[in-house]
């Protein structure tokens, strides 16, 4: 038991992560920080939710942040700029044509990005490849399938396993992150350690109530409602429904649990 | 629980929660302590699987605990003099008939009970009676809706499904971990915190492999397939199915998740 407790696993660790965090953001990032004068990709910044994060964690570390979209990279520079931070780069780069030679990079950093590929491994085998030997790879998912709540619902686990199913169609995977320990293995790395990152949301947590149960969990749900009925998967009544008993975890007396995983693993020193 | 799931009364499954109080033991008991000369009950102690545990981390500390089963009792007494504690007292005694006066104990632990009770905040409500006034309430439940592994598995979640469903039959509540908190504060203790303790096992970690997914948890869903059956929840081969799908998350590549909580409420000061 005593392996168990390493940073996160422990549940006072993981209370302690969860008290601290202001937002989930600290959840998930208060322990990532790069030493001064690393180099690091982000990989899929996306709007650069983590961005600021990654860089006000670690202001001597130069960051590479790339994403597809072109308006993403406009709005994570944006937001960048906004905060003062000079050492975020922005290139638009697709993860599976990765424009930098190999071994480039001391620590690679990918969060968010996984479920929505058809193909992790290969994908972190691509990061892999533009990743020093030595380096870490730090790796952030979500899973809908760790959701859970009171009052218990069977019609809000219906309108949440739309979501899963319609990312499933989509190619992804949207219960991905239990699965990181065995996708990080298989990519080749070594020393991998993963750890949930629970959200533990009860009334004597409004901040989370509001935060996460409500503006972040429900309101995503909520968001693939035309989704949902125009490919079939649900009639609009049952959906709504589901929704209601959602919001309703967020009532007094309710309670909400939801589970990230990090996991980090090193490239082989060959 | 039915009477094929009392804790306590099967030789095999009075092994599985010795196990289980080996590797969970620190997960769930290494943030309580009680003070040198304060009393303590503990309610519903069994077989003693908590029982040194708490006479261990509390060695100032005397314990009176309780259980209905005289037989329970005699085995937690075995257990406790075995370990060389002398600090524990046991007592034949129903929880919702408890020979004890009022405010006769500076604090109070319960684990493992309440999912066995059809009105758990009355329970609850005549052990504050018998606490003193600023005293703590200790509570630990598991929720067996908190499960999820990889590789997933409706088969194993069906299994699963029918624990909760005879714990139900038998007017207990295999999902009640979830709702410590408002159980709680309904029951007008103050301060009430829970926190979620996570048992996160993938292959990098073969002792909750072994001692968690397979002896623990599997091991218990197993033990009900003759009550499953039996009360035609599930066809025997549905059912095997399920335990084989259980079986392949401690495989290499497994991952499986379980989620206790532990509340600590404080009687009100009058």
């Amino acid at each position: 038991m005593s392996e168990a407790y390493v940073h996160g696993y422990d549940p006072r660790e993981n209370e302690r992560l969860r008290d601290q965090a202001g937002t989930l953001v600290d959840l998930l990032h208060s322990d990532t920080s790069y030493p001064s004068g690393s180099v690091v990709l982000e990989a899929g910044c996306g709007v650069g939710a983590q961005t600021v994060t990654l860089a006000r964690r670690s202001p001597g570390a130069r960051f590479t942040s790339i994403d597809v979209s072109a308006d993403s990279l406009a709005e994570a520079k944006r937001k960048t700029d906004a905060a003062g931070f000079t050492n975020v780069q922005f290139q638009q780069a697709d993860i599976c044509a990765l424009p930098f030679a190999p071994e480039s990079f001391d620590h690679v950093f990918v969060c968010f990005v996984l479920e929505h590929l058809s193909r992790p491994v290969e994908a972190l085998t691509i990061l892999k490849r533009v990743l020093r030997p030595g380096g870490t790879m730090t790796v952030i998912e979500g899973d809908h399938g760790s959701t859970y709540f009171h009052p218990d619902s069977s019609a809000a686990h219906r309108a949440i396993q739309c979501l899963v199913e319609l990312q499933r169609l989509a190619g992804g995977n949207a219960l991905i992150g239990r699965q990181l320990y065995p996708l990080m293995v298989e990519t080749g790395l070594e020393a991998v350690h993963v750890s949930p990152r629970m959200v533990y949301v009860d009334s004597s947590r409004p901040d989370l109530v509001d935060g996460f149960t409500r503006k972040t969990f429900t309101a995503m749900i909520e968001g693939v409602r035309k989704s949902a009925t125009d490919a079939g998967l649900i009639d609009p009544e049952s959906f709504d429904a589901g929704v209601r008993d959602l919001r309703r975890t967020a009532e007094p007396g309710g309670v909400f649990c939801y589970t990230f995983f990090k996991g980090v693993g090193r490239k082989i020193q060959e």
